[in-house]
């Protein structure tokens, strides 16, 4: 059966190819919609990279909105040194033909979970939870109707990478993190701990590019550029692949192993802001919100995604 | 000339007594609309009131909208104990037939500011800063055509009410508060500093029953019932009155004195948390974004009001 | 009956006057030591001008004990932009030939509270709370066996002087005012609520002048010189005499007029960092620790001091 | 050459076994003396459980002194849940016929330092760091003088053991670790990451008991007592062991493997209060306080120790 998915995101390498996942895989996941949000680049070239990714994958199809441009009160921070100054260099990937939307992506959600049938639509979050948050406040009755919300944020064990207690995309609007958190909305929460389990080594990049399609070298070059900084930062024999868990895990749960725990976010402290602290071992007695997967089968993980990527153009 | 503005509110009987001498004063004022904002009490029994009060006055021309029923990330806290189980306790006001605008109320801001020619449309805000924060996300566009923002909140020598360190307002949603301080747009602020120099003793309560007609008459029952909880608590004559401040600024700036100086909104400490810090002697060097009022002429306040709420039904 | 009491110091013009008063009023005072801390200057610098006041006093048998030359656990900040660089700007005092006793002053405050019968004596402290809390937390044996802390300290309708939201002594070492305020020690607090209204006039120094001993000149001297920061600053008609008030209060306690209340200490935010939040409206429900002196005489404060001073040499 | 220390401590099962460790090695350990701090279990109990291992040890020639009994300003948090009521549950020890010397244990520190040649003394912080902060707080003339200090204490990959983000001795007193990785000492941390690697596994405690002595038989008793907790916990094979790894450092440093990092202390939020922030990744650049330890080989670690505590009685 078809699972209705909202993708928020801020392309981002990593977020194309999770993006270029759940579009290779109209069976499984019908996606209602692509909302861009401020991130890893400003929100403008954000939305122009999702519009790519929708061209290079032929499914041009489907809509891309534009959601906001801020955080909810923090100045937006962006990470150019890791992405590139277009957010998405590696591939040399055309301008894009197809135009966005012109309603704002925070009420096209609002609108699409109102008016879907109550619990049918997930959200997969890849970016910063800016858009999530700002539905949730102006239009709280979504909550309740909102069958999952899947993000890539935050990490325990690995504490960070934006600084040394926050992962880049709560780190930017833990505020709206915090507002998802505490939604009481189902969650799953792909961390840091388990994407970076997903190293793409040059065979599994190689893997890619041997596809023969185009979207399998754009995918070849955009990891072959963004790894650049988590290597040398590492050390490791190959850089993490952060969002794509997302989508894979709504085609392949079994792949990942984590623990339903409370998780709350730091808002106050500047030393520790943004951090997703995680009850692993439950010692506060606090609510479980949130599955906190801890493990993913790397093999198994790049498998699907070759094999999905291999139907696109 | 007339200046166009959007009047923000939970009303409250003191948000009710601002909206009546904005809707008698149609030389000046231009009121484009009224969002109601959760508060005092829940949103829907706020802006309910707004239609009350709209109804009261006989200009069933201005329309209302329901904007946010949250802050941005706390839970609500409200103040039945000060304004009653239905916020407007005092007055018997019908129930009202004329009904809400179906568009939200943080839109309607962002449409009409977009609308309006540039530096324009005056926001006069009387409640929590919910709506105006998130309308700032969403459009950010609007901070640079909004004229001035004109707000009833916060405290600096008078301190707080509902805590020590803040003043109901901010405090209940003091990110929103933080948003709109930040915004760069020309802030004017009527903190308790001044509102707490607007005593409604009997003598001018009197004046409002003595003008004869319904407003007057609504206005002695409104403060007769909400001045009890601050008599008790400050054993002065009369209660303070907060929020028509705002639309007595508009109407005559000269009653009001205060400082040009930076203003910055507590949001981290538990114990400090809505503190709207004011740097009223200029010992920190940091930027100057609010009139900071501390002083008013009682008198011409009231003269005012009572002048100008003669003049409706 | 005499009241046995130590003064913990950082002298400072306004501190030199309240040692001044103590040492003037034997009848009523026993000082058993002068214990100096860091603050207004370096612990060095503060420790001499102690033993400069004590020979201007001719009590040279009241002993001088150097405490701690760092706060808890913040990087000390001084005032020599207030108070000059040797602290004690103004007069021409000799260098003095007293010296230092070798005791630590935390440790001359716990052996004089532990071999003092339990209950007499009182701790009068003008400066940083860094001694206090050290002593408390070295043998918290002491709390149940000191009288009473009077301090100057904090602010709350008067908010801040340092910074928008805290008074110097308590900015400087808000782990140690923490310490103090939860000790469950009786505490009496001088703010800048009272202190503010205690103006050096010229007609108040000139009185000072007149008396014509040593120390009425020296006075003068010092408020002459300590005064320009705050003349400047406030525009009033004499800066605001601080430290006194904790000796005064000794020797005329009707002076005062205050509230017992709740005070709390800001340690956690660094916007409202140092603040003493006082419940003085009794809004909270948290236990009434100390008595918060909000007005005094100071016509009366300024009789009862130069009074004294004529007294000395 | 044999290294001069003092042991801060508050045995706990896993401090004694640290002590037994220097006390079995007076080659290359000279134990100057051992101060009792607040933490496992009140500082009584604590100094007593330290006699108690003294004599034990036959070395009853070692000094043993009570420091604070409560954390610079928080209240203290105990840990009977893990050590049992005597903090010291599982062998049956006589009661200890020595006695504490009469010296503050943080005077006994700072004496120690200043009366030993500048750079020759260790401290080893098996504890809360509550005493080490008052002695640096009250004579800051000693942080020169320290050789290093060796601590056990916080986590950055495994996080927290009494929070989810903080470790039992850095969240007694959050404000004293803050001042001992601010002093500018030298510091080597054995965080979690280390100490959750040394399982005492039943083959290892049995090799205690297959010692012989009592000191063996004593350990193989505490580790079955306190091991308890953990492994319901953790499901591990069997419970950490951590504070062994700081005299185990002094002997065999070549067991342990870090990295020269910044290390800080969150104080400020609740959420994360007490907090290592450790800037593993160098992604701050903040200047590199503390050797911050992350692997070590637990098979040349119970090695050591049971090769050292077979020459004890």
């Amino acid at each position: 059966m078809q699972r209705k998915i909202i993708i928020d995101t801020d392309p981002g390498q990593d977020d194309a190819v999770a993006i270029l996942l759940a579009l290779a895989s109209p069976v499984e996941i019908d996606l209602l919609g692509i909302v861009a949000v401020a991130g890893n680049v400003g929100l403008a070239q954000n939305a122009k990279n999702a519009l790519k990714v929708v061209e290079l994958s032929g499914r041009t199809d489907v809509a891309v909105y534009a959601g906001c441009s801020r955080p909810l009160r923090r100045e937006l921070v962006t990470a150019e040194h890791v992405h590139g100054q277009t957010g998405l260099d590696g591939p040399d990937l055309p301008e894009p033909v197809k135009i966005l939307e012109e309603q704002h992506g925070v009420d096209f959600i609002i609108e699409t979970i109102m008016r879907e049938p109550e619990g049918t639509v997930t959200l997969c979050a890849l970016g910063p939870l800016t858009n999530l948050a700002m539905a949730l406040v102006k239009a709280p009755a979504i909550a309740a109707r909102i069958k999952e919300i899947v993000l890539m944020g935050g990490a325990y064990f690995e504490v960070g990478n934006i600084t040394p207690a926050a992962e880049f995309n709560i780190y930017v609007d833990p505020e709206a993190a915090d507002v998802v958190f505490r939604s009481g909305v189902p969650l799953v929460v792909m961390p840091l701990d388990v994407t970076h389990q997903m190293l793409s080594t040059p065979e599994r990049i190689q893997a890619f590019r041997d596809l023969g399609n185009a979207s399998g070298s754009a995918i070849a070059e955009m990891l072959g550029f963004s790894e650049r900084f988590d290597l040398e930062k590492y050390g490791w024999d190959g850089a993490p692949l952060h969002d794509p868990c997302v989508t894979a895990y709504l085609l392949a749960p079994e792949i990942f192993e984590g623990r339903l725990c409370n998780v709350e976010i730091e808002t106050d402290s500047e030393l520790t802001r943004g951090m997703t602290v995680a009850d692993y071992w439950h010692v506060t007695g606090k609510p479980k919100n949130a599955l906190f997967v801890r493990n993913g089968d790397a093999n198994a993980f790049y498998a699907l995604l070759t094999d999905r990527i291999a139907r696109l153009p």
